[in-house]
C-alpha cells in the first residue's frame, strides 16, 4: 500500500515529517512513503532514505494563514494539493496532513473527491473521555451547518470507521443533544432523532455535553457549528483548570513538594491528551484522507501511518462506499 | 416594591425558600415579600412572619418531573403559576423560583407574557470567568433555536441588564462563534454577525468557546442549543477535572497532606461556582422572573431578593420596553 504525506504542513514541518516517515517506513517495509514537499528541503534533512519511501516534488506550500478554499485552488503545485492528486489517481491510498485544517478539508472535497452517495465528508477526531476509549465526534468543523440526512451520514460512517479501525463489532452511536429524551432539541436534533432510529446503526440516543467526557457511545454526531463549540469549550475549560493548578503548584516550596507528591496521580490527566488519541480522518472523500495534528511530532506523524495503514487493511473506504451505494449495486 | 417568591420551587423548597424570604424581609424593610405556595405548610414553618411578609395561598406544585408547557398550562393553581400572574396583574414588580426550569420560561412567556416588540425571552445566567467578573449569556436554554435578529434581541436585553444591574456603563458584546474573523461561522452567526455591528450596543466581535473563560465581554449572544451545549459543557469538564484531583488528594496519607497544603491556593476554584454568581434573569418578559438554582439554600433565596431589588430600583423593565418600543413612542 502506497501513503502519501504532505511533508510541508504542520507546526514541525518538514523535520517531523520526513523522520516520522521514515520510522514508519523502517517499521513497516511492506508499505510505501510518498513524502510530497519541496525535494531539496527533504533531501537535505532525510540523508539516504529507505527504499520503501520515495519524494514527490512540489514547489508550493499552502500556511496555517491561508484562506483555505482560495489557497487549495491557486496553489495546485502545494504539497497538500499534491498528495490529494495522488490519491484521486490511485497513486497512493491515503494521505495524511499536519498542516492547514480547512485547506485540509477543501484538499479532500475539491481534489481527493467525495463518495458517491455521501453528501458532505466530516472531520471525525477522537474526544478523549475518562474510561481512555475515547468518542469519535464528527462532524467536527469540516460544516457548520447540517441537515437531518447528514448526521444520519455521519453516523453510518462513524460506525464503519469505528468497526473497521478499532474492531468494534457493534459501535454505539449517540446524538449530540440538550437533553436524554427524544422530543429535546433544537429543529435539526428534534429531526434527527426519528431518522437515527431507522438507520442501520446502534443508536443509543441523546447524549448531552455535560455527560460527553463519560459517555459509553463510541461515536457522537453533531452539526459542525455544535462540535466545535463542544470541541473548543472541553480544550478552554481543561487548560484552563490546568493552568490555575500548575500556578498554585508553583507558589512555594511547600506547594512544590505537594506539585512532587501528586505527580504519578496527576498522570491520569494525559488520557485527556489529544496527542494520545491520532489523528482525525476526514470521513466521506474518496481516498483515506487524515488529519494529523498542527503540532505533531515525528512519533505523531508515524502513528499517523499506523492508523491509515489499519483503515487500509480493514478496506474502510470501500465499506463506506459499498454502504452508500447498496441500491446502485442492486441496479 | 413587591417580590413573589415562589415557596415550594426547588430541591430545599419550602424550607429554604421561606428561611431566605424571612432573612431578605428583615434586611430590606422597604420591600414586600409574598410568599406564594402550601399556606398551612408555609405558616407551620416560619412561625411568626415579619410585618413585610405575607402568604398567598396556592394549591399545587410544578415538580421537577412535569412536563412544562403542560404542567404550566394545567396546574392553574400552582406556587409557580400564581407568581406568575402576580406579576402580570401587577400585583408583584418580579418572581423568583427555584424550581422547574422549563415550566418558570413557560410560565414566563405564557403567564407573565411578553415586553412588546421582544419575540422571544432569553435565559441568561451568569457564566464564571478566570478574573471573577463572569459574563452573562443569553439564550442559555429558552429557545433552541434562534434567527440573527433574535440574537440582536438577546444583545440588546443583555446590555441593559449589565447596564442596569452591575453598573456597567457600556458593556462589551460577543457573539458565540467558531473563529474570530467576522465570515466565520454557521449560518445564523454570519447573518447575524453585520446586524450587530449596525446594532445599539458594543459589539466587540466573535468570541470562540475555548476563550469564554478569558473573555473581555459581558454579554455572549447565542441560540438556546449552543448555549446550552457551552455551559454545560463547562460544568461536565470542571467536574470531571475536579473529581479527578480529589480523588487523587485521597489516595494516601502523603496525597492527603498535599492536598492540606494546596487547600488555600484551591481556593481559586471557588470563583468558578455558580452559586457565587446568583439568579439567572428571563430577559424580555415583562415583569422581572429570575430562575434561582434548583439547588437554592436560603441565602441564595436572600440574595435573589437583592438582585430582584436592584434590578426594580434601576427600572431594568421599563428600560427594555422603552429601548424596543421607541418607534411606537415617536408615533
Amino acid at each position: 500500500m502506497r501513503i502519501a504525506i504532505d511533508a510541508m504542513g504542520g507546526d514541525h514541518a518538514p523535520e517531523a515529517t520526513v523522520e516520522g516517515a521514515i520510522a514508519a517506513a523502517k517499521e513497516w517495509p511492506d508499505t510505501e512513503i510518498i513524502l510530497v514537499g519541496d525535494q531539496a528541503r527533504i533531501e537535505a534533512l532525510a540523508g539516504s532514505l529507505p527504499s520503501n519511501v520515495r519524494i514527490h516534488h512540489a514547489s508550493e506550500v499552502i500556511g496555517a494563514e491561508d484562506e483555505p478554499v482560495k489557497a487549495v485552488r491557486r496553489k495546485k503545485d502545494s504539497s497538500m494539493v499534491v498528495a490529494g492528486k495522488l490519491v484521486r489517481e490511485g497513486e497512493a491510498q491515503a494521505m495524511i496532513s499536519a498542516g492547514n485544517s480547512g485547506a485540509l478539508l477543501a484538499t479532500g472535497l475539491l481534489v481527493v473527491g467525495r463518495i458517491p452517495g455521501i453528501d458532505r465528508p466530516a472531520l471525525a477526531p477522537m474526544i478523549p473521555t475518562m474510561d481512555g476509549r475515547g468518542v469519535l465526534a464528527l462532524d467536527l468543523g469540516a460544516n457548520m451547518d447540517a441537515s437531518p440526512e447528514h448526521l444520519v451520514q455521519y453516523a453510518i460512517m462513524g460506525s464503519i470507521y469505528r468497526n473497521k479501525v478499532h474492531g468494534i463489532a457493534k459501535p454505539k452511536i449517540g446524538l449530540l443533544n440538550v437533553g436524554t429524551e427524544a422530543a429535546k432539541g433544537n429543529e435539526l436534533t428534534k429531526h434527527a432523532y426519528p431518522l437515527l432510529e431507522e438507520a442501520p446503526v446502534h443508536f443509543l440516543g441523546n447524549v448531552e455535553s455535560r455527560d460527553i467526557l463519560q459517555t459509553e457511545c463510541d461515536v457522537i454526531v453533531c452539526d459542525g457549528f455544535a462540535g466545535n463549540i463542544l470541541l473548543k469549550t472541553l480544550e478552554g475549560a481543561a487548560g484552563t483548570i490546568m493552568g490555575i493548578l500548575k500556578k498554585q503548584f508553583k507558589r512555594s516550596f511547600m506547594t512544590k513538594m505537594a506539585a512532587l507528591i501528586m505527580k504519578p496521580g496527576l498522570a491520569e490527566f494525559k488520557k485527556f491528551d489529544y496527542k494520545e488519541h491520532g489523528a482525525a480522518p476526514l470521513l466521506g472523500t474518496n481516498g483515506l484522507v487524515l488529519k494529523s495534528h498542527g503540532s505533531s511530532d515525528a512519533k505523531a506523524i508515524k502513528n499517523g501511518v499506523r492508523q491509515a495503514r489499519i483503515a487500509l487493511q480493514n478496506n474502510l473506504i470501500e465499506s463506506i462506499s459499498k454502504e452508500f451505494n447498496r441500491g446502485s449495486d442492486n441496479k
